[in-house]
């Protein structure tokens, strides 16, 4: 199973995909895309696992598509059936019920890009290079773009997408497209750290909250306060919040064991 | 007057809206929103006043809602009840035609945070910090989550909600919480110093200015700017716009008191 | 020639449009934006230019609109006309295929500061100052604000229109107004390594990607992620894009010339 092409470790209700063809920078062929899309349909369904990180093996993060793929077939059909794929597979990161955290550790291109834009967080060291490129080969973009136009200040989201530049880490880290930027001795400490304190929460409420996040953001002002409103009724008519509250006000730690 | 909970200092076109219940962290109790809704519903229709500052006495800005209020009902109706006047009480913020600054110089957590996140800018001390820390008691910051996504960028708003956990003022600067950060000593002179800058301009064009900013930000870019074109034709048919330019022209001070 | 009031330098596929009446502080009389729409409607037919940089003779970049010429006319109907001119001339720069760069060198205020934050990209140096200062004169910058709004944060952009302040290089830089911040010596350089980078890709990728990028900019995510995937099969079923990818396989340079 270490041979697998991506691998799955869950401990602690913390659930690891990790991307393992480091020879291939860890591209996102249409068999890694629906392996991907299989443990997030699988995870979707799993109450024991409360966290996601997606992260890789070797020096590459992603560099996006497989390009020998993509030139395998020229037939429209073909291509937009791979590219709806991979906009699915993004989709259902942001649809998961659990939070989902890139961890960063070199190269991030294209699609590899846009997967970490599209993860709730992000987390990367300073091995860590991040380029939309598709454009040095005639290809913008286009579906990476709507992840990092939704992280990144226009500007620097159209810069990234008309150049092919690299950004390095610090840029990823003050641009918005990444949480944190630690040491890479450190990385996935820091990572397992972050995911430990969402996994310390009640699921549901965590569930609810991710939902009504991206479900709200294009609303107007008022229409979002009322959703919001009612979203937080329902999240105070549950046990988990009636016993996180009274916890805090006797003083003792939440039991949202039972 | 000096036990109200809610205090109003007004003074040259200012008027300070302070919370004072510090031992109660300045907790937003339904009591206290009601005082500040009809504070913010009394200034709505005070042409003397041109600007208000929400700050607080004490160690913390605001704790939000008063957990032991809202775990005194059960039933969902008195949630959405009190949901929905908090959420009212920041609308009210936004719709009023005097723009509002925070001024925080302590701890900011939930609703007390997204109070920060809702006005129209805002100006902290090293002494503050922030927090929506709903999700460690079970309870998403839902309410708070509409504020911050409009103010901080995807991932950073995110992680705060996700973990509960507190952001410094430098981080609250950086990630577009807060506009200045100054030190406690200079706090008040510096959101005073703002208040009177944006005070010696004439109200109407500050107030027609708020509204369509905000009205304009979910707009596509010809609607947006169709109607921002209309609205500067408005604001040029004044007599205060006309006055300002000849004033400008004519290199000397406008004379907008008649 | 040289005595145009907007010169236009074509070189290498790059058009260079130059405001030039430094004496004015190259101000957004309608003279002006009609000379600047027509080479904006010329360069969108003109297949030879891949990127267009706007650039400024003399101390100012642009002080926004002519007031002199706001003034010489008291009817509603008049500044409908050269504020709906303005938004036009804007949109169209939105709306070009080509890449539109600011390069800012002097203040830009009011409408001069909207065409930085309008254009695609924005390189400055140090010289540079942003103002939107109608307020100052009792004329709030309603239509600055609607592009002002799409590259700032929120309470930055508030500020800035509240308070008619002026913000330097450095803090247009670290609200994302500008990309980048270049010594005044290598600023030129600077932007013409940029638009050269990105004259370098086919321009009907780089066209399509553009349009695809502002287009989808207010469509909630699965709208978003669709159109972005039709958009990107389209741009694989493409002579260019099959070429850079073969180029890219086979080691070698893409051939675009054919």
């Amino acid at each position: 199973m270490q041979d697998a092409i991506v691998l799955r470790h869950d401990q602690h209700a913390i659930s690891q995909l990790i991307l393992n063809r480091p020879e291939k920078f860890n591209a996102l062929s249409s068999e890694v895309m629906t392996l991907l899309q299989n443990h997030l349909d699988s995870i979707a369904q799993d109450k024991t696992i409360k966290v996601v990180i997606i992260k890789a093996h070797g020096k590459a993060f992603s560099a996006g598509h497989d390009l020998k793929e993509v030139r395998h077939r020229e037939d429209k059909a073909f291509h937009e059936a791979l590219f709806n794929q991979c906009s699915q597979m993004m989709l259902s990161i942001n649809q998961l019920p659990q939070p989902v955290i890139a961890e960063v550790n070199g190269i991030a291109t294209a699609a590899g890009c846009q997967l970490v834009a599209n993860c709730d967080l992000a987390v990367a060291s300073p091995q860590a290079k991040f380029a939309v490129s598709g454009i040095n080969f005639g290809l913008f973009c286009s579906t990476p773009a709507v992840a990092l136009s939704r992280n990144l200040s226009q500007k620097h989201a159209l810069k990234m997408l008309l150049t092919g530049e690299f950004i390095d880490a610090q840029q990823a880290l003050n641009y918005g497209l990444i949480n944190d930027l630690v040491d890479e001795s450190t990385l996935s400490q820091h990572t397992l750290a972050i995911a430990e304190s969402i996994a310390a929460k009640p699921a549901a409420a965590i569930a609810l909250g991710k939902a009504m996040f991206y479900k709200q953001l294009k609303m107007d002002l008022p229409t979002a306060y009322q959703y919001a409103s009612e979203t937080m009724a329902c999240n105070m008519d549950t046990d988990h919040a009636r016993e996180g509250i009274d916890a805090f006000l006797q003083k003792r730690t939440p039991n949202w064991s039972k």
